[in-house]
Order: structure tokens, then sequence, then C-alpha cells
């Protein structure tokens, strides 16, 4: 048997040769330098008495009452763009998505892959801004985990983070719930998140006027609750494949079909002119702020009202109704007056937006 | 605007001449492909009603009492190895940290990075074992996410698994939890899993002779609960930094020394074989299917008869105790008769072992 002691001296004479500005594969092995990155790096911006305790497992009491639980890796690139970082809207994808659930999220937890020679000035960044994001959405993070893979083998960080929350009675919105004569909500601008990405991806020269909507949904969630209550047939909100993939899947989950007004759409200026130059249809753009809330006609007016009260929610606008003829699909009437069909895309518009 | 159908059209003609039987960038998309991915290469291993409802959050009843929560992301490399691969590798990690804190797990969420590239055949055993290890572990799949990067920015496949289970009353094992004059258990042989994945990586001619213990603990842990019950102080899986960083970390949360004996310590030959040649101490190498086990003197061998009663746990010997010496600091009696301090390693001993 290896004496201990003996490997730890010799690693521990490698250790100053190594940049002590950048993630090392040994921080990913579960001893000394693991226990300083978790120590040094995460727990200063997302410290609470369960984490704390640092166990394998959290243990945490959440009442009576059912859970939504939902998940998602994040793998946007590049890490940081205007109104956010990878950091911030691995908050918002998931605490959004418990909330499209109709659920309050309560917990994240949060599973980190980072990449050999990832700078901590920029981890640094991220952390702080998934810290402030998760304060922000009135969530804890009660769990963790932290790898590093060899330089070459990732993209600098992934970021995986699962959500918890807790269902309110009679509250269950669900994409199988459109029903014929409903009216569909739309809570603010559309495509700015894909674009923002996009805009610096590509160097577009208004760059700095396409900011991302990455923002949490649970505020909106709570108003329209609150006024509307069960009535709020479905929320959902349009993230990779954009409001056009959304509501195809929420079309052929209910049966029933979707008719937009084009000219009802909310679509910034900046945002407009980059997807054109671009050849991209915002209808395909990736949204991390802005959901869809379909509601009956009779109460889309409280629903308007309700999502008007957030800021986030201030453009909130009525896009579209639910219909009884072509079930499953989507159409849209353009501004000229003609009628197209909004169709699933087969494949890729946007890779790595989210 | 761009015509949604044209866009459509102008990529399903490109598709045709990706091949087949690889995942593509447009199979993260949102779209079809997504849509297809899911349906084809993930459902039909994981179908239950509640993921088979595909919302972005699951929604499910937990009854009344306290939850624990884990989350884990597996970066290990190769993605297949002697006893497992990375999807039922990714199965037991997650339900082993969610038993560690005394719960019975329910439920998992999974998200996948795939790398552009990746073969589905490969995909689809590590989708195959991960239904099978799911469905063995008693627990179900209820969330999941896909998302694919470009060739060269990840490594084949990286999963994220998040697990969810209902503690018992009473039952708590803890780091903090160990006492004076408690023995330590070890469920089984120590050092398969990183010495398989070693044995593989460096072409040893003896890696067939050596296995993962990949392996759910639950059923070790409820043998556990129904003979000991709450006098089971601690419980823990030693994975990244093996058996010594384990005991560390509990001897520092507990106040304690543990005193570890040498020649009680279960090491198949094949694994101190291959430690021998690669220089690896076993106690500092990942196990993915053994628990340590601390209990008050007394119960011992009614634990060690606990233990011993399922097939992972037949092996199951006492290796050391605690006491009041050295508080923080592991000790191990050699088989020469000396005392030697097995310490926290300060860097990286095995990459990328889970």
């Amino acid at each position: 048997m290896t004496d201990a002691n003996g490997l730890a001296s010799g690693l521990a004479c490698a250790i100053p040769h190594a940049p002590h500005d950048r993630v090392q594969l040994g921080h990913g092995s579960g001893g000394k330098l693991s226990a300083a990155l978790v120590r040094d790096h995460f727990l200063p911006h997302f410290a609470n008495p369960i984490l704390d305790r640092l166990g394998d497992g959290a243990t945490l009491a959440l009442g009576t009452g059912d859970i939504a639980l939902s998940t998602d890796t994040f793998v946007v690139h590049p890490l940081e763009f205007p109104g956010g970082n990878i950091g911030s809207l691995a908050v918002h994808g998931t605490v959004n998505d418990v909330a499209m659930a109709g659920a309050t999220p309560l917990h994240l937890t949060a599973g980190f892959v980072l990449e050999e020679g990832l700078p901590f000035a920029l981890l640094d960044r991220v952390v702080a801004a998934m810290g402030a994001a998760a304060r922000a959405a009135g969530v804890t993070l009660v769990a963790g985990d932290t790898k590093v893979v060899e330089r070459g083998k990732a993209d600098g960080l992934f970021i995986n983070t699962t959500g918890i929350g807790i269902l309110h009675p009679g509250f269950r919105p669900a994409p199988d719930r459109a029903r014929e004569g409903d009216v569909v909500l739309v809570s603010g601008p559309i495509a700015r998140h894909g674009m923002a990405i996009m805009a610096v991806r590509e160097g577009l020269a208004f760059e700095a006027d396409i900011t991302s909507d990455s923002a949490a949904l649970p505020p909106l969630v709570a108003r329209l609750r609150e006024q509307v209550g069960p009535e709020v047939h479905v929320l959902r909100d349009p993230t990779r494949g954009g409001v056009a993939s959304a509501l195809n899947e929420i079309a052929a989950a209910s049966a029933v079909g979707i008719e937009l007004a084009e000219d009802a759409i909310p679509i910034p200026g900046a945002v407009a002119a980059a997807c054109e130059m671009l050849g991209l249809d915002p209808l395909y753009v990736a949204n991390e702020g802005t959901l869809l809330a379909i509601v009956p006609a009779s109460r889309a007016d409280d629903a308007l009202a309700a999502l008007r009260r957030e800021p986030i929610g201030r453009d909130a606008a009525a896009i579209g109704r639910v219909v009884r003829d072509h079930p499953g699909m989507v159409l849209m009437r353009t501004r000229l007056g003609g009628r197209r069909v909004v169709d699933l895309l087969p494949g890729d518009q946007l890779p790595r937006i989210c």
C-alpha cells in the first residue's frame, strides 16, 4: 500500500507550478483542492443553512403539498452576453420551468462541469450572478456538485440546475388544457434572448441594442394565479424553438388549432432588424424571461392587467386565439391578410442558445 | 419576417446528408429532431406516466414527510467500463447520495450533454443501462433535458442526475453524528470502481479481473434502518477521494478521531495488485456501490448481519473505530504495528472517475 503522506506530499509539490487563477484538474478530485474550490468560489455566493451542512444530499421539509420538479443543463455560448451570463440564465431557466407548472419554486440544485484552465475571474462572475439571481427569485441552492474535465473536453463551463417547487391547490396549468375560444397572451417582446446571443456571436453592429430578456417569471405567475386562478389553462416559457415551437406543442397536446395575428406580436425593432439580417424568424428564436399564457376570452383582460403589474410584463399582449379548426396546427394571419402555417422546425436554428 | 416553411424546407433538405447513426447539432434545437431524439432514444427506456406528460416540469405528490435531494454530474472516462457505463453509474451515484441521507430514493431527473457525432448505438446502450438501473433501484425518471454541443466541445456524453427521496421519521444519519466508541463498517471490498476505470485506461493485463462495484445502495440502507434504526449515526458512500476522504470529512464534521485497522480493510487481490503497479493507495480510490456505516459498538454485530443479508453486502467488515484522541484526524494501524496519518489528498489522484 502506498504511503498516503508520501503521495500527498508529492502532489503538494506539484501544485505551486500550476497557475492559481485558473481551474486545475485537481479541483475535481474530491480532495483538498475540491474543498477549497467549493469554499472559496461557491459557498460565498450560495451560503444558506441547508447547503452549509455540505452532506452528499440536502434534507428539507416541503410541507404537505404536491411538488413540481424540473431539470435543465445550460451550454450557452458565449458564457457572458448582454443581459446576463450562464449563471443567471441557469437560475432563470429552471425556476421558470417550475413556475410554468404553476408551482412556486423554492429550491435549486446545481451541477457544474468546469474545463481545466477556466479563469477563476470568469467563474466568480458566473457564480455571483447565479447567487444574485437565486436570491432575487426567492430560491435557495440546497445541493451542488462540481466536476473538472481536461482542457478541450468541454467548452469552459456547463451548468445543470434542477428546481423544486410547491404546487397550489386547484392551480394546474398544463399543455393539454387549451380550449376553443381561449386567448393566447405573451408577457413581453419576443426573441430577445436568442438575438442577444447571436448578435454577440456574429459581432453585429447593433449588438449593444439587444439585451437578453433573461429573468425570473415566478412574479408574473403569482399575479396570474391571484387574479385569474384556475382559469389559467396553459403557461409556457418559449425557450429553445421559440414561440412557434411552444405553441405547436400546446396545439398538439390539447388537440386544438391556434391562430396568431402577426401584427399583434411584440418584437423590438433592433431584434427584428437583426433577425432580418441573419435570415431568422423571431417566432423560432429563444426567450428566457417571457411567458405564454392561455386563458378563456372572458378572463383575457384580467390576465393582461395582472401581467402588466410587473415590470417585465408591462408590454404584455394578446397575440392569438385557440380555434376548433386545424387541430394540432398553428396558423398566422399575416399583415398582408394571408395565412401561413407556423410549423415545428425540423432541425437547428440557433445552437447552444441556452 | 422569414417564411417559416421556407426555412423549414431548407433545413429538411440538408438533413439527409448528415449520418443518421450519430447525434447531430440539430438534435439540440428544440425542434422536430429534438422531439425525435427524446421519442426514439430516451422514452423507450424511461417511460412512466409522469414523464410521458412531457411538460417542462414534472408534478408529483410526495406525501407529508421530509425529503432528501442530491445532484451529481457524471463525466466518467471511458463511457463504458467493466461493471457498468456512465448511464448505470449516473443512477447509482445519485440514488446512493440520497440513500446516504437516510432517505428512500423515489424519483430522478436527468440532464444530458451530447457531443455532436456521438454514435446512437453507444447512446442507446447508455440509456438502456440507465433505465435498467433506475428500475432495479425503484426510482422513476420524472424530468429530463438534452443539449447538443459541437464536436470537440464535450467528451462524448455528460449526464447530470438529481434525485429526490423520502426521509423516515427518526432515521437521520449525518456526517456530524460519529461518537467516541462507535465502530466503522464497510459494506464490501473497496477501490473496485476507480481501479476498473484505471485498468481500462491504462490497458492493464488484468483489466478483466477488476469490475466496478457500481450498484444501488438503498437495499443496504433499508436493512440497516430495519435492524439498527436511529442508532445508525453516519452513512457515507466513499466515491471521489475514496474511503480516506470520506472518513476525514466525517472526523472533521463530528470533531472525533478515527482509527482504522489496515488488516481489516477488504481489498480484492487484483485491485491491490493494480494499485501497487500504478502507485495508488486504495484508500483514496473511488467506490460506487459500497458504503461506510458508523454505529455504536453495541450494535456493530447487528449492523454487520444486516449488511450481509444483501448480496452486495456479503463481505461487510468492521474496519475501525471512533476515538476521542486526535479529533479531525484519521489514523491507520498498519500491519507492521505502526500508525500513520490518513490525510485528505491535496489534489488529483484519479481524474474523471465518475
